[in-house]
């Protein structure tokens, strides 16, 4: 095999897009991250997504998008994970470019959420959960973390207002990203004061139903230099799953996928949670953000809410996350969240993420959890050397 | 990168699957592929899918069957490409081994199709086409072909009965694989006399709505020899596309996606048509097989059909096709059909297909087509020598 990078990206601003469809986001992410990296070719192209059928109407992203970016005849697929398809397809991407048969591979992730009602979405959402044996009880996505932060302000003692930081830090994140969806601040009073949706979790603990695309361009890391926009290398991408229904996991309140995807990724990159600059998390609930920073090793167990109260998860934190917003704040569209992630990460090292720049940002951590914890992919990035 | 090969298959019988479920369909190939390769743990299992979600409710089929499967925890994703989505997961599956990466992955095909109504089953189909320019006019893909047949007969003087060796070949063939949904001889009268489901496409030139799953069990040629199994190298591994609407291709009657993919799997292989001894093609419908003869450059065009009439498709011809009986009669449970085709040829290179067996089979090619030509997948199958 041989080493990876990043060699550019691209993406929509994220919100609801009602004049536009799929096919039109797709392209801007893609012609943007090309128009980054310089290239005018790619060798294939990988669709992350995960909804496209039950919300659009449309299969066959692979061939339709490439065929409407200009690259008609290359390889492309979809590639489906639930909310980690967008990391999922970067993974394929990943191993396309490793396996020295690819030299010039384009990720996108690309969800057109908005299209149909909001419960219809939810029910969609759904299919990623255990539909025999979850979604049959009436289980949603927003139940299924409701019982999770229940389950976990039981065990350690925290109350729903302990949560307010994970949304008061996303939204003051969120608010210099011009990508964002939402550019308002959160208060704890704004917290407190939320909508309820599935008690506990409150309308500012939930990323929103929303439409976007983002783009990354892979070459090989040796190759990369040759290419205009300054490389980062991918020194680590790790896949881990657990049981899809919540019941059969052996402890909901630890994320097994997410920490064995973490543990691989650490390995391969030969680095640990204290060498990690960012984090960009998974934080679709408060309660997801809470566990992934515990299955991260950046907590212990019943921690990684402490942390957050700390102040440590802030730009200026010990392990900054949602350092663009995050799923809440900048929004996620589902099957494209991955691809977000990995953009946000390189703009950190690149040095380009503003007012949110991380000081001496070197290694930066994306992980995209798909449904409660089932599947989980996990990137590290390192800025490569001048 | 390193020299893939396909270690152990498995497969189940096609049909209507009322009694059982996706993921029990997908345990049971998965569980026969893992025997006969002697394995009982991997890296990785990829599954090829395209309508889980909208004809059973359940995405996020990795994690899913990945867990129910036993093999809890390791990678794994849903790749999706309209009807070429088996060999599309074919493609990923290698990709992952040759990159040094994985060491043993399983690839998984898999649908089930028959728990929603035929018409609900056909209008989900369409998805594969393009939704906002050829489904909002209310093409199906039956319509799809009845055009490209009918544009056929036309450019080049042939009659519908003229299609008849197709069918008859494949039925032939599927009397004798176990696996084959329908086990009745066609001939020539019975096709003639078959009822028009959009003229001129008629039932015995169409694939059935059916269930099924199919696996490979892939690992490092190298390695290959270690398992139990008569291993078979994958030489070649490719994939083209064209534009999904079929009025945005630039001639209907060739299949430029799949001149492609061929063309790049006889590069890589350093082969070319003479040098295949079967060839596994996708004859969804009738008018599908005489033109991927045609573009895979076993005939000139307008002479696919040609061929078939001329006997070179039966077991002792010059191109065999549908040995075990071809998507029209092993049946087309859609993205499990490009691993049948594997698994197929792996049958046929290991001299195990019966009185199907194609003498001296040493190369074998199986090609898998999603919508009317937008995404083609081409293996290149090679018995390892002794």
């Amino acid at each position: 095999m041989r080493d990876v990078a990043i060699i550019g990206i691209g993406q929509t601003k994220i919100g609801e897009h009602w004049d536009t469809d799929l096919r039109h986001l797709a392209l801007e992410a893609i012609l943007a991250a090309m128009t980054d990296a310089g290239v005018t070719q790619a060798d294939a192209l990988y669709v992350g997504n995960m909804l496209s059928g039950e919300l659009t109407g449309q299969e066959h992203l692979g061939a339709l998008i490439a065929d409407f970016a200009g690259l008609r005849g290359i390889e492309a697929f979809k590639i489906e994970a639930a909310c980690a398809a967008g990391a999922a397809a970067l993974r394929m991407g990943y191993l396309a470019v490793a396996s020295e048969l690819m030299d010039i591979v384009i990720v996108v992730g690309v969800e057109k959420m908005t299209d149909v009602s909001g419960p219809d979405a939810t029910a969609a959402l759904a299919m990623g959960a255990d539909s025999d044996h979850e979604v049959a009880q009436g289980l949603s996505f927003v139940a299924i973390n409701a019982l999770l932060m229940r389950r976990y302000m039981h065990e350690y003692g925290y109350t729903v207002q302990d949560f307010a930081p994970f949304a008061i830090n996303a939204h003051r994140n969120g608010m210099n990203n011009p990508y964002a969806m939402f550019h308002f601040p959160v208060t704890a009073e704004r917290f407190a004061r939320a909508r309820m949706i599935c008690d506990p979790v409150s309308l500012l603990d939930s990323s929103p139903l929303c439409d976007g695309a983002a783009a990354v361009v892979l070459a090989s890391a040796d190759a990369a230099r040759s290419f205009g926009a300054v490389p980062v290398r991918i020194a680590a991408s790790a896949v881990g799953t657990d049981a899809v229904a919540l019941h059969d996991q052996n402890d909901p309140l630890m994320l097994e996928g997410a920490a064995l995807s973490t543990h691989r990724a650490y390995k391969q990159a030969g680095v640990g949670p204290e060498d990690i600059d960012l984090f960009e998390l998974h934080d679709a609930f408060s309660i997801m953000a809470a566990l992934s920073l515990e299955a991260a090793g950046f907590a212990d167990r019943g921690k990684g809410l402490q942390l957050a109260l700390e102040g440590e998860i802030d730009i200026q934190g010990r392990v900054p996350v949602s350092t663009m917003g995050g799923l809440k704040a900048r929004g996620h569209p589902v099957g494209a969240t991955g691809v977000y992630q990995a953009v946000e990460v390189v703009q950190q090292l690149r040095g380009l993420a503003g007012v949110n720049q991380v000081p001496n940002a070197r290694l930066g951590m994306a992980q995209n959890i798909g449904g409660s914890g089932a599947t989980v992919a996990t990137h590290i990035l390192e800025r490569m050397a001048d």
